[in-house]
């Protein structure tokens, strides 16, 4: 658990250096699904006022651009195309699909360990982004990402506590055929990790593709059903208020293939959504909630995550910002809205603007990565390794995310408040003829492990032993982890005849 | 405001700079106190645990070691000295002494514009500590730090719209008499800052000089009092449950002084402290109460802040820390508490581990500073500069702590909810014939500066631009900032009578 050994020698050192080694799961100070909502950004009324702006900017206002066939789904099931084209959709069409969604829902992952329970205030940390640039620390530079880094990116997440799911971070600008590239992220995230996966499709035609190669990895479409370990992250808009027609059709066919589906509705606050915290959030639910009618008219209860991304905006420049205080409050605010609903949700933290993991990024990245967490945000993408207002994916930065996110995760296990934790009789001991001091008690040891979180790569040393250490760089430590990681064989890669399948039916472009 | 120009040129960029020049205070999009409280890491339930625990402590534990005077003031008002020397509190004594104690506090600044209204759930970020190093980020090394490095650091923090206060963070290492150093100490901040300072007295006995000194600071003891610019930063207790006899006898002088108080507990969870965040917090809260009993047996209704100040440790080392998860919980835990008993009251935030302004200076900075005031933390000290778990202070982190702050007042600020925020006007304008974007709305342009908090050191730009720029560095743009800053001559310094006079009076180490 820890990489620094106890100061103090005997018997205390060594009852504690066994209880650092064998903690089993249920008794680690963090895990996946921890529970938030100690954080309200929102007051009940704003909740409300929220809710009903959305509902009636869909009855009024509606959106433009549904495909063909999701005229026909959603017209059947009752919303109006009006002369203009748009499809409005009275209150109570909404009420029902929202009466009818999923309250829960599971997202697999190829190792059931990593399964994520989505429901309540349960928070998930994990990458995501489309990414065009890999952030070489070495260099202090930027340069177009490829495959490699997308696969390298899987493998880290695999061996990180703290990052529950890897939805694809990166593009592979290195795969100009875009069928070829959304098929070789899907194998690049799968090779590498055990753990949930999210990727994008950009035509639907590609998913038919998409689900043969799911298939192959699963054993067979059947046992890929059973347990769908891969999601579809789908900009099923195109704010504001326009169904994003090719999208909608992928949602279409991912639904069909038993895929889960984010619903993802990512507005830039004062460019394609309103510039105002509240307003951003309530177009970002107003489009959700459409998705939400569209995908209970394709397929009642279809396992969907209720992805409010506002983003937030530099209104000097017009240039995209995520690191900002804005940003954590859209975040934490659409949390809110996604308990009142009662659905799983998603939103965006952990976005930097910082081109490099320095003071403003570990700032930024933390900043909204914990007030989503304590607000109870069911999955929080973007969560680590996010740079340049998400231009830029650092593998380095990845790591220190572990360390980051873990922290978060301890502040969203909040206080626990009982007898024992309130340590009255420990302070009657300690104090009334006792020793003066906690440092010996059986609470303060057995809790040792089991309460806190210990960085792997922050440094907690004085500045005496800092400096005899050699005065620790923490990116070049990451560096050296990273390193260290994928000199390691993947324990996600496919067994070698699954491989030689898929490398016969599609073009891979990872070597074997 | 901005370090940026605008990229679009034309009118638009011209209303721009003219609204970003002359921003009203009032419509700034932040500002000193803005009320917090959004955040609640305990249940009502644990709230209600944790002052009964408190009580059930002062009436069964009590604390040990008051002076004679105290003994005096405190079986006098109520409390039993016990055999074994421990001094009990009744409950009734206590909550009689909390149903007098003061709901709100102004903490003056010799610039009226700096005064602090401490109540409710209104936040301020400023420095404090007892640091013993200087970090010298050029050097990548720790050194001894002495008066000059203290008086830089409170010209430095005046220049800064975020750090709303100076309480001494660092010692002057450099003046070995005691009696030297706190004077030394109070003329360094104040020739440095027209911001309110906190300071220590190592000596009951140096109160007196002490307030001689402040005396000619203000031109007179009349002015002094009527508007006490300087608090006295008080530990007086020494964790668990005993009284600092010193201390105390220090408050007792300041107090009569007319100098405001704050009652600091600073127990480490694990070691002086139970290792609970709860048991922690009961005994802070148990101590401080203590203390207020105290301060209303000497001078009922002196101006006080409830210094609950529970520090974390590394509970592998047995060393402190304070840049971790735990130690954000226990700070905003306290804030809770203060609320509870509707006490202005402070805390510990923003303090570093890290031993330079990394990416984790970063994230234990937000980490602790964004939760302090999401909790509405009256006074959030220790807020910028402090490294190494409190041993260091750097200027550079100071001046980037600015940024750091401005976003965490920015999430205190939190999300306002009205018609005109909620946007739908502006939905229905900009979908329904509109542009299809809110660039251009008056809304977006009217609100770009009184919502959003640019960062001045922060770099939004994209990799290209970043590059273009001869990629800035972070840390090296808050040096050649520091160095633009002590370049200037500190509006805070006396006029030459004045100091001239404290000079014959008192062995000043500063140049004239």
């Amino acid at each position: 658990m820890t990489d620094q050994t106890p100061l103090r020698s005997g018997g205390r050192a060594a009852r504690r250096a066994a209880r650092a080694k064998a903690l089993p799961d249920h008794m680690r100070p963090i895990r996946p699904g921890m529970e938030g909502g100690t954080y309200k950004p929102l007051t009940e009324a704003g909740v409300e006022a929220i809710h009903r702006a959305a509902l009636t900017a869909l009855e009024e206002i509606g959106l433009a651009d549904a495909p063909e066939t999701g005229v026909a789904y959603l017209t059947e099931a009752g919303a109006v195309q009006g002369d203009d084209g748009r499809i409005r959709f009275p209150s109570a069409l909404v009420e029902d699909a929202l009466a009818r969604a999923n309250r829960a829902v599971t997202l697999f992952a190829r190792d059931p360990a990593h399964d994520l329970e989505l429901s309540g205030t349960r928070v998930h940390y994990g990458t995501a982004g489309a990414a065009v640039h890999l952030v070489d620390v070495e260099d202090n530079s930027y340069r177009e990402c490829g495959v490699q880094d997308l696969h390298d990116a899987a493998r880290i997440t695999d061996t990180l506590d703290n990052i529950h799911f890897l939805q694809r971070p990166m593009v592979c600008r290195d795969i100009p055929d875009n069928r070829e590239m959304d098929l070789n992220s899907i194998y690049a995230c799968c090779a590498g990790t055990m753990k949930h996966v999210g990727v994008s499709f950009t035509d639907p035609d590609f998913v038919a593709n998409g689900l043969e190669l799911l298939h192959m990895i699963a054993g067979g479409e059947d046992k890929w059903r059973e347990r769908p370990f891969v999601s579809n992250s789908n900009c099923f808009v195109v704010p504001p208020m326009k169904f994003a027609t090719e999208s909608c059709r992928v949602m279409e066919e991912c639904i069909k293939g038993g895929m889960p589906v984010l619903l993802l509705s990512a507005g830039m606050a004062g460019a394609t959504a309103p510039s105002t915290v509240a307003g951003a959030i309530v177009q970002a639910v107003a489009e959700c909630l459409a998705g939400l009618v569209y995908v209970d008219a394709v397929k009642p209860g279809h396992p969907t995550i209720f992805g409010t991304w506002p983003f937030g905006l530099d209104l000097r420049s017009g240039a995209m910002t995520g690191g900002s205080g804005e940003q954590a409050l859209l975040t934490a605010g659409c949390a809110q809205m996604h308990h009142f609903y009662g659905l799983p949700g998603g939103a965006a933290g952990g976005i930097a603007d910082a081109k490099m993991p320095d003071m403003q990024a570990g700032w930024e990245q933390m900043c909204s990565n914990v007030m989503a967490g304590l607000a109870g945000l069911n999955m929080v993408y973007e969560a680590a390794g996010m740079h340049a207002s998400l231009l830029g994916f650092c593998h380095e930065s990845l790591i220190l995310g572990d360390d980051l996110i873990g922290q978060a995760l301890r502040c969203v296990r909040g206080i626990e408040v009982n007898d024992e934790t309130l340590a009255l009789d420990q302070m009657r001991e300690v104090c009334l003829g006792g020793p003066g001091h906690y440092l010996g008690t059986e609470q303060t040891l057995s809790r040792m492990e089991t309460d806190h979180v210990y960085p792997r790569l922050g440094n907690r040393s004085s500045p005496k032993e800092w400096d005899e250490l050699g005065k620790p760089e923490l990116v070049r430590n990451a560096t050296a982890k990273k390193e260290e990681i994928l000199a390691q064989r993947s324990r996600a890669r496919f067994d070698a005849e699954t491989d030689r399948a898929i490398r016969a039916r599609f073009n891979i472009h990872l070597p074997a």
